[in-house]
Formats: C-alpha cells, sequence, structure tokens
C-alpha cells in the first residue's frame, strides 16, 4: 500500500463507551486527543446504551476480546454482575465506570475516586492522614469518600440531605469503618440541615468538598454553604462541578481566601487512570486540558 | 470545547469487520479513506472473530444497534441464523460478507459478486444477455455466477475440479435453474478436466472468468488455461486475482489480444456496495484506489 493512510487500520483497537444519553461526553474526545498524541492504535466510540442493552453489550465485547470499555449512568450500577471481578474502587463504591480485560476476564474499577485524589495530588495536596468534610453521597461523592478512604485519608464527616440520600451516606460510612480492611479511616454521617454539626466539622477539617451537583445547572448559582463564616483561609476547598469554572461554593470560598479546586481535574484523572489501565500509558492530561478547555 | 479535536468524536458510528485472520484486510483502510474523504462519521475497525464468538459478536453488535458490518473468513455462511433477513445475494450463494441493520433487523447481503457485475460495468461491458464460462466454485466464483445470474447474464457454463468444488458448482447450477424466479439464465456444469468441453464453451462465450485462487500465491504463475489458443481477440478475460496485478492467465488472454479485467475492481466494488448499503453514499471508487493502489 502506498501511504500512510491515516490513524484507523486494520489493528486498531476499540474502546467503547456504554451510557446514555451520550451526546454530551466529553470523555470521546479526551481519550481520542491523547491516543492521537502517543501514537496509540485505540479509537474511542460512544455508543447509546441503557440497562436493557447492557448485558449484550457486554456479552459482545467479551467476544470482541477488547481491551476495555467504560460504563456510565445509567450503568455504572447495573453492570456488577456482567463482570468477573471488583476492584476496591468498584467493590465499596458498589459502581464501576471502567473495565478492564485481563486474559478474558472483566475487571471492573471505579477511576472517579481516583481522579479526585490524584487531581489533589497534582495540586500539592496529600490527603494521608487528613481529614474531610464531604456533602453528597451519590455518583461523584461516594467515590470521592471511597477512594479518599482507600487512599490514607484520616477521617471523614459526611452530610447528606434527609432523604434517601442519607441511607446512602450512612451505608458508605459503614463501609469505610467495617469493609475496609487495612484502612483506618474514621467516617461519620450527619443530616445537611444541622448546620452546626456542619461549621464544627469543617472548623476541624482539613479540606472541604462538595460532592453534589449543587451550584451547576439547573442549580448554578446556589451553594452547598449557607454561612461563609463557616469558610477560613487554611481550609481547602473543592468541587465536583466545573461547569461553571467557578461554582457558587468556590467564588465563596475565593472570597473566604481558601484554596480551591474545581472538578475539571477530577474529570480528566478519572479518564486517564482508565487510559492508564488500559494502555500501560500516562494520558498527557495538561496537554488535553489545554486543547479542551483553553 | 476550543477547537475541532479530529474526526473521531461522541457521534462516531462503529462499522466493524469480523474475521480471523484479519491482519492483511484491505477493508479498514478503503472504507476509513472513504469516510473520511466524504466526511461521513463513521470508523470502520477490525476484530479477530472466529465462528466461536460470532453469534455473541452479532448479539452484541444488534445491543448497540450499530449501522452494519462485515464478515469475512470463517464467518460468511456461519453467519447466517443469527441474522433475521437474507437478501437474494446472500439466499442464493449461501454466505453474507454485509450485514445492514434496518430499523433493528438485521438483513445480510453478498455484495462481492455485486462487485464484480459493478466492475464490469464501470469496464462498459454490459453482462445482460451474454453468455460467461466461469472456472470455479468456492467463495469468489459461486457470487460471481449468482450475482452474474441475478442481473441478466443469459447463460453460464461453470468448470470446476471433480472434488467436493464439483458438487458446489452442481448446487450452484441448480440454484440459477431452479430457484431463482425472475432469471432466464441457462447454467450448466462441467468438470475442469474436460478440456474438450472447456474449448467449446469459451469459443461460444462473450466472457471468460476466473474465479479460483490459481494464479496468486500459493499457485502464483498457474493458469487455469493450458491451451492459450482457446482464447480469442473478442474474449472478455477477466480474473478475480488482483496480486499480481496482471495473474498469468490474464497475461496469456492479453497475449491472445483480449480484453482483460483484473480482481481490484471487483474487491473495490464489493465494498462500494456495501459502503452505500451502510451510508447511502457512493464510495469514491477511483479516489480510493489512487490513494490505496497507485
Amino acid at each position: 500500500m502506498k501511504k500512510d493512510l491515516g490513524r484507523i487500520n486494520g489493528k486498531t483497537q476499540l474502546i467503547g463507551l456504554f451510557a446514555t444519553p451520550i451526546g454530551h461526553s466529553l470523555s470521546p474526545a479526551m481519550h481520542n486527543l491523547a491516543f492521537k498524541k502517543l501514537g496509540l492504535n485505540y479509537a474511542y466510540l460512544a455508543f447509546e446504551v441503557g440497562n436493557e442493552q447492557l448485558e449484550d453489550v457486554v456479552t459482545g465485547m467479551r467476544a470482541l476480546n477488547v481491551r476495555g470499555f467504560n460504563v456510565s449512568m445509567p450503568n455504572k450500577m447495573n453492570i456488577l454482575p456482567y463482570l468477573d471481578e471488583l476492584a476496591d474502587s468498584a467493590k465499596f463504591t458498589g459502581a464501576v465506570n471502567t473495565v478492564v480485560n485481563e486474559n478474558g476476564r472483566l475487571i471492573g474499577h471505579s477511576t472517579d475516586g481516583m481522579g479526585y485524589v490524584r487531581n489533589l495530588k497534582e495540586h500539592g495536596i496529600d490527603i494521608t492522614g487528613k481529614k474531610m468534610t464531604l456533602v453528597g453521597s451519590g455518583g461523584a461523592a461516594t467515590p470521592i469518600a471511597i477512594q479518599s478512604a482507600l487512599e490514607g485519608l484520616g477521617e471523614i464527616s459526611i452530610f447528606a440531605r434527609n432523604d434517601a440520600f442519607f441511607e446512602k451516606a450512612e451505608e458508605n460510612v459503614r463501609i469505610i469503618n467495617e469493609e475496609m480492611k487495612g484502612s483506618s479511616c474514621k467516617a461519620k454521617v450527619f443530616p445537611l440541615e444541622d448546620q452546626d454539626a456542619l461549621r464544627a466539622e469543617i472548623a476541624s477539617s482539613d479540606i472541604f468538598t462538595n460532592g453534589t451537583g449543587v451550584g451547576m445547572k439547573p442549580l448554578e448559582g446556589l451553594s452547598v454553604i449557607e454561612d461563609t463564616s463557616m469558610l477560613r483561609p487554611d481550609l481547602i476547598v473543592t468541587d465536583v462541578v466545573y461547569n461553571p469554572v467557578t461554582s457558587k461554593l468556590l467564588e465563596q470560598a475565593q472570597a473566604a481566601g481558601c484554596n480551591t479546586i474545581n472538578g475539571l481535574g477530577m474529570m480528566l484523572w478519572q479518564g486517564a487512570m482508565a487510559f492508564e489501565y488500559w494502555t500501560g500509558r500516562e494520558m498527557p492530561v495538561q496537554y488535553i486540558k489545554e486543547q479542551m478547555f483553553e
């Protein structure tokens, strides 16, 4: 054959994302840019897949012997029964976003929390032995709590609204305190309505984290903090929200002199961790960030 | 997002090729070049899939609701039970190379023969009412015979070696004569060993076609014609072989003053027919040929 005919060829390997809706996912752009930058012969494609199609899709991926794939909502929990093994990140969160095919065995991982912890590290913050106050127990907050506990956090106080999220928060606390062998993290749970407890826990924390969608559409302009006197300059304030770039909470925190970190790094690094599981290579995160967001 | 980040994105649709071995397939290069040239958002990826994985792969493709896919050896016949419907091209050849998803129903087609007939058309040759002598009854010869009969060939004489291929040749003849409603093609079968019959049938034919691998590795330098006095200047001689570009048979035919056509056009046009089923667009065959072969 005469020429180099471009990046996709007979050896190109598929990495799929199975979710619905997938229209606004940033993952295809992120991974394909990284594959191209590093000269890796993969193509990352997104497919509209809901719970009904999921089992058959996993069957197909096994038969194709792909290296791995991502799942996102609404499949993160429903995929568990179709996998052969769960890494701790997935087992303790009860959710999977990344699947890796190890010699025909499909291993589930949750890289969201890893992305959070790794992003803190990139900002010079080591969570070992630290105390965190976290708001939330949903799809973003749970992996933050679980992975932080797995990676050496000393103490975590979880606040959740007094509804179904509160039960999930209690469950996360129970898992951290009772199920994690080798973790010495102490977890406690509080109703978000208890503002006195929130003030006290933040006061003794190194890190305050919003793990909810408060601050992004349709809750843009809102914050989980009502009384900004709870914030102080040596508090690190992180938010899973990155659109807007500076959420109401991070505005409040910046005004109070806090070191603030938005959710973009967590999003990029959760992808980078998946990328590394599949390819064994480090994703060029800074390059991706520049290309996609600057 | 800041920039156009390249061709693969969250809307890119997968077209797979399922075969083994797939290492040397030209289809990924051909289709991806065509998608790029026409600005169509598809990626054509090849997967090592044998009969054992095939059913699960089809299950997966249904669940992903892909627009279609190709299969090649060893799956062209084994895929039949997993499809919902067969087009005539597939039903009469008993083989499928192209699957199209029509609103959730998987329709099997065989575009190899269509590619052969279409390529003749591109060379100004209309097979309607013509007589062809064809050697072979395998994976290339069968679709040539079947599709030519479907598209108006008047008469076909099929020669095959006196072994299992002869039974398949008899079967092809029976299908053309008895099963094809609306086709008036008359088919006959002869043992390839009968050189007198071969001479007589060629003498009354407009087209002589080699549908076997004789002339390509490991049979390079060989020809199905021993006595070149069977060839005459107004005979059209076609070969499924395109590597070498000029097979021994086509050398003989050129020496005899015949119009000759090698197998490259059939290969390109079978892809073009599949491409058109999936996308509704004409593949830029001339451009592909220039990029890949010139």
